[in-house]
């Protein structure tokens, strides 16, 4: 029995949902646990969840044929992850969605949803909205990523995950950041020298 | 009257699509031309239509806060453009959407967006399959981009984009990659001399 506040409201909240549909639709989903650096999907494997996230925090990335780890994206509370190529085209994930914290996961299986995709008019405008609105956010952080020096993109990162360096190891800020750990601490030091008022910076 | 095989094949694969919604949708479209270098969308004005390019190359891009010009994506024949938070949302757009060659649109407007948003489910099914796919290959770029040499870059954009060197010039090829001209220059002459078979460069 699912008792998210946040999940529910947002299930509640598609539009021209029924409550018949909502109890079932609800009862589709599970919790499940990770560990902290517990993998929910790993390169090589078909993604075969698609989940909310409950508690805890996660980075998906590739590793590349250069051999970088590339972090695409953190998830925390109240984010959806998932391998969508992976999960919707039954295709091997090229990615990996990794626990950076002990995590809670409320999950929907493929079967389960294909079977909502079909049936309700409601859970599919739901997931189209969701996809939308993560579309226009990814194309927007393609035109800054671009352009932008390691220092503004470090900037832009904190206001857009503020509790990022209180949760996320600095190494895989800096893969994020498409930058070495040793640049990214020279960002740090040189916006601490100019007098910016940083966040607490907690090593780990 | 729609002719552009391509568009009709496309408008004609909306799954469950019937034949007398196929020929009121097809009938909300109307061709546009640009000249080479004309905006259909500027920065600040609100993105009315959404288009489909039946002939001709477009570059989305934004002006960011530090001056620079970034490239978010081109724009070939059988891709769609629009700002889609714009759009969607009636948002004054921060982006630009520019013509590379003399080009030719199949648009349609707001208004008529939403009437087959709202009322044919094949509309609504098309547009969310194409959002997802392009949220799908946003997501696969950004793993690249973040880890990757200019040099792979630049390797990568030759694949994903075989007409490039042809059509676009090269300062906007530059401000794709996120590198200066110069830089571009330098890419060229290194993988020419180690005797890669590169495209034949036309510079504009």
């Amino acid at each position: 029995m699912i008792q998210s506040e946040t999940f529910l409201n947002f299930i509640h909240s598609a539009p021209g949902i029924t409550p018949q549909e909502e109890v079932q639709i609800l009862d589709s989903f599970k919790y499940i646990t990770l560990n902290n650096k517990e993998f929910f999907l790993r390169e090589g494997q078909i993604c075969k969840q698609i989940a909310y996230v409950n508690k805890g925090c996660f980075s998906y990335f590739q590793l590349l044929a250069n051999g970088k780890k590339s972090i695409i994206h953190f998830a925390f509370e109240d984010w959806w992850i998932s391998d969508l190529e992976s999960f919707l085209n039954r295709k091997v994930a090229a990615t990996f969605l990794q626990a950076l914290e002990p995590s809670e996961l409320i999950c929907i299986g493929r079967d389960e949803f294909e079977k909502w995709m079909t049936n309700s008019e409601a859970f599919r405008s739901c997931f189209a909205l969701k996809t939308q609105r993560a579309y226009i956010k990814a194309l927007e952080r393609t035109g800054k990523d671009k352009s932008e020096s390691a220092e503004e993109k470090y900037l832009r990162m904190l206001k857009e995950y503020p509790q990022i360096i209180q949760r996320v190891p600095n190494y895989d800020i800096a893969a994020y950041l498409g930058i070495t750990p040793e640049s990214l601490s020279r960002i740090r030091r040189k916006l601490a020298g100019d007098g910016n008022i940083l966040p607490n910076v907690n090593i780990r």
